[in-house]
């Protein structure tokens, strides 16, 4: 018999390691979640961008190869009004040079809906039965939360400060994800100004467990089995990992993202809302630092994430980093190379290791 | 016997606790100091402002109360070149009306130096002793940290990045403290942009501690016995703790002060450089908030802080937190009312018990 590490909210998802695959869109994939939840962590879906079949046909191709539990994520933050081709003048001139520089056609104006309709990837979601719907940049009306839990689906949703887990548990989620400043990726803050919510993991989460009384997931800088022993000592019942994730072959980032974050030595990551009109958490890079000045025109999110969407792609098929969304947590210099499972067992044994270490410093004293 | 935390670094300073009460500059007393070692932490003095006699008076009164280790901290960052009277007009017009609400004179322009001279005050710490002197703000000439240490003193920088805490190493410390971004206070950063290093401090002592071979000391939103395991879990060997000793009855804050702190239910901190001219976390209140325009005047650092002094004085002194600068760290919201040695024993329990709660979720499994 292995030693586990088992929570209770691990033992209800029926996890052999209390460890979440952060649902990281466009990164995850049906290999991905697979190789995650096979291995008895966590897979799972980042459905923000994912149309409706797409979220078919990718659940379909993982319970080809595991029938564990696995999680869909969504964004659920509201749409912005359509925003008329007149008023994207700017925020097109603005990345034009750029499209021209990678050799794309003149960026034309981009056309609502910008994101896949929230109520049908829910309903969609219902009718797939993930183990696990969790959602970021909002909370979701008290009866979605009731539906998706009466078809047997646990729901968590994402909090960044302690306002925001009691919300989320007012309305009844079974987990609250504790996003710390830390985090890669878009910030999920949606009760005050993101920036002045960037409170760090372990602060964030030590005062979430003491704040509400369900289970609390913690999510950012954690890249190894020490950060795992660390969030379950904070209370945590398990660790959502997901730059950790992305060198995995498995996953769907580029050759060039992957190098980006494996050669990244020092803490070099920053915020930027330029990529998709929301505060994300990513690799400095060429767009970053260009767009970085206070008047550089953007469309509201998620609109300038269409805008910004073929000039990544263009960028990721050349190979340049330049232009690339690099998400990443401020842990990054910590990534390293290893298929999905291996870096599953990689983690419990460090974090079985960690635990015995700890336990050791425990001496007979006066 | 008593069961007790035991680190090497703890031990090489022959501590009962891996916990060093963070020195914070006017907070710390001998008190504070003396009642934290004699309860087996690592006490302390925040030096940065302190007159040479006054560290000799601090140290001595300490010394009546213990023999334990204790440290003493210096801001190592250079004076500025002198501000003419004439350059200070707007900075000393902009706190004016505040100056004549709490009925001071108007504002004289201040006068260098604007903070006692760190080579007298590291000449004074030679002559004293301690066990453990640390910088913030800078790092040391490679001859001083000799010189210190030659006289059998440990000597431990701050570091709030990979860089920092190498550079730190190379000049020969002997171990470093990881500033979380959670930490309140003076973000000690001194190779970049102070906003741009605010790494959570998961993220951080665990980069830390895998970039150097000397001991990190954590610190950063640690308010009770799970942060503490939470870090050494992380590697580090010690963990630095600023707010939670703030409302200790030995420490030098006001009431209002402890008040503000015991009150604060969320994470309401922000980051200001206009009480001292440096980036600093406290509590927000009037002065943060309207000096928190771009434009706002003032002096460099440390001249802003002899500025400001009366005006935080008065306000102290008239009971209002208005124009104080509560430094508090981001996990604020969990501070609790207790004499220091009560404290030391707390974060002990707790620490023993997070240890004992985290070994027991392992469990045989499949």
């Amino acid at each position: 018999m292995a030693t586990r590490l088992k929570t209770p909210l691990s033992q209800r998802l029926r996890l052999d390691i209390p460890v979440f695959q952060a649902p990281m869109a466009s990164v995850t994939t049906p290999a991905l979640a697979a190789a995650v939840s096979k291995a008895g962590g966590l897979g799972g879906f980042g459905c923000a961008y994912t149309p409706l079949d797409a979220m078919r046909r990718d659940v379909a191709a993982l319970r080809v190869m595991t029938d564990r539990p696995f999680q869909l994520n969504f964004f659920a933050s509201p749409q912005p009004a359509p925003v008329s081709p007149e008023a994207q003048t700017d925020a097109i001139e603005a990345v034009t040079g750029y499209y021209r520089e990678l050799g794309l056609p003149q960026p034309a104006p981009v056309v609502a809906p910008y994101a896949p309709d929230l109520n049908a990837q829910l309903d969609t979601a219902l009718e797939l039965r993930p183990a696990v719907v969790t959602i970021h940049l909002n909370d979701l009306p008290q009866e979605r939360i009731r539906h998706l839990q009466a078809a047997g689906i646990l729901v968590g949703g994402s909090a960044t400060c302690v306002a925001e887990a009691k919300r989320l548990e007012s309305l009844g989620v079974d987990f609250v994800v504790a996003q710390g400043g830390e985090a890669g990726g878009h910030r999920g803050t949606w009760t005050r100004d993101p920036l002045s919510a960037l409170t760090g993991t372990l602060a964030l989460v030590r005062m979430l467990v003491c704040a509400v009384r369900v289970p609390v997931v913690a999510a950012g800088g954690i890249m190894d089995g020490a950060g795992i022993a660390a969030v379950l000592s904070l209370g945590a019942q398990a660790a959502q990992i997901g730059t950790a994730f992305i060198p995995c072959p498995e996953s769907g980032a580029t050759e060039t993202y992957r190098a980006a974050l494996l050669s990244a030595t020092e803490d070099d990551t920053t915020i930027t809302d330029r990529f998709s009109g929301k505060p994300a958490r990513g690799l400095r890079n060429r767009f970053i630092r260009e767009s970085a000045r206070a008047d550089f025109p953007k469309l509201p999110f998620p609109a300038q994430s269409q805008l910004t969407s073929k000039l990544r792609s263009a960028a990721a098929q050349a190979g340049s980093s330049d232009f690339m969304s690099l998400w990443a947590g401020q842990a990054v210099s910590l990534s390293r190379r290893m298929p999905a499972a291996e870096l599953l067992r990689t983690l419990e044994r460090e974090a079985l290791e960690t635990i015995e270490r700890v336990g050791s410093l425990r001496q007979a004293g006066a």
